[in-house]
């Protein structure tokens, strides 16, 4: 029985990977790992269900999933590869039967991109909370939002809208475990990308956070429309994590990724000087209280 | 108005220092940092409304600095010093007049323990959970809780049961800012404490799982109770942030904490060989589901 948080953690210990030598993950105050010779990354992020998923729609393995994988992306936006993970959880009444399967979910994001499970907490609460922190480094220089310059071309890795079309999709029982675009990340970084960031809330935001970090303004032609999502979907729908970057030369980048087997990302507008965003509604993904 | 997100992240961004040439902090899709030279330190706990804390007799402000105090103390804990903690907020409905109160018990916090807060979260749900990650590094050899061997003497940094005395007065009004023995763990590291834990789950609980991970067995002698507390407060009582450690010398240990300035540590009993541990009851605090 996982009726209680020691239960719950002595399995959880069973179920996770053993420290490598010199290394102490869970079981202490800390987890102790080795510094990364390279500058440190970090990014935290919460899931909520009923906010940022719905478990009458979503199964607790891909909440589990979705919730590594979007602190993979916030990494894969730098150009970086992940290191460690803490996930807390906050379990619900009754919930003891969601560990297992959202430690599935946890641990195949976990495997699929490379990153340790290394600590975390598990505590009680009205609903299902995950929360996760991860570390990242880059072997170089990570692409900051603020890198874009006027004449740079905007690029995206792949087709928008996919995120708001798949939770429709979803209560017709599709699942839905978002991609981290770190293998994407890495080859725009060594292509020169100039800024990034990922689409998590949406084109529409989340290309104004950029150009505003950057001082600059922007001009969107026409966006790529993911299988069953509509224009709206593709502009402002969330959820969507593939990468926005900017390059002053599309051409090579686009060659970069074809060099590198990935897809060709997509040119969809370019960055100019001043502060404005035109050829995109107002709109994205913002929490409101 | 802080009514979404995207005001709140404003607001914080003009509360918080700005992060130092070659750092990027707040505003990106992860803080960029420089790696410690030593080992690196991971941790992550959350605090629950209704659960770790009360928002009918605790202030906002006392529960952030507890979010942020909780994770210093295992920083703590391992003999270590902060760096950085990342906060995630899940924001209630109406809650939005409690971010400012919040951050300003966190920012004391991180204030006081020097630990930057470098990112994080803001997101919306049914009840307010803080969740802190911390990273943190060692000058030297983390403490861990797998270190202790027979013979060594068990001391606490002082006595026991504030927590659960503390949770009592703030029935009464009193204010709640639970301490971090920061500057106790790292003269114990120094000092060669051979194991450490921080007593948040009770003297019970805390000192089963040390010997646990050291495969010993321990016997108390007498537990010094805090003012206003019980015996069992003492022994069962949560929250209360005293560090346990153990220690060959148990008077050399009382010597370099004088020297250090700090309180004399308290010898409460004995570890011996075996698996049992002997002169305080079972129990502790644990969550339930």
């Amino acid at each position: 029985v996982k009726n209680d948080e020691l239960a719950a953690i002595a399995a959880l210990v069973r179920r996770l990977p053993g420290s490598p030598p010199g290394e102490t993950w869970i079981g202490d105050d800390c987890a102790v790992v080795a510094a990364p010779n390279g500058p440190l990354l970090l990014a935290a992020d919460t899931v909520v269900d009923g906010v940022h998923a719905d478990l009458r729609v979503t199964t607790v393995a891909d909440l589990g999933w979705k919730a590594l994988a979007r602190n993979v992306s916030d990494i894969a936006a730098m150009g970086g590869r992940p290191l460690h993970a803490l996930v807390t959880v906050v379990v619900p009444p009754e919930g003891g039967a969601m560990i297992d399967p959202l430690y599935d979910g946890l641990l195949e994001a976990a495997l699929a991109y490379g990153c340790a499970i290394v600590g975390g907490d598990l505590t009680s609460g009205p609903r299902l909370v995950v929360t996760v922190a991860i570390t990242g480094t880059v072997d170089g220089t990570p692409v900051l939002r603020s890198g874009a310059r006027a004449g740079d071309a905007i690029l995206v890795t792949g087709p928008l809208g996919g995120g708001a079309a798949d939770l429709r999709a979803r209560i017709a029982g599709r699942s839905a475990r978002p991609p981290a675009r770190l293998a994407e990340g890495e080859v725009a970084r060594l292509a020169g990308a100039t800024a990034m960031i990922d689409l998590s809330d949406g084109l529409a935001l989340d290309l104004r956070r950029l150009a505003a970090a950057s001082g600059v303004g922007a001009i969107v032609d026409a966006v790529p429309v993911a299988d069953g999502a509509t224009q709206t979907d593709a502009m402002t729908g969330g959820e969507d994590y593939e990468l926005l970057l900017t390059a002053a030369d599309a051409s090579a980048m686009r060659a970069a990724f074809v060099r590198a087997g990935l897809r060709e990302p997509i040119a969809i507008g370019r960055i100019v000087e001043g502060d404005e965003v035109l050829g995109i509604p107002e709109g994205g993904w913002r929490h409101r209280w």
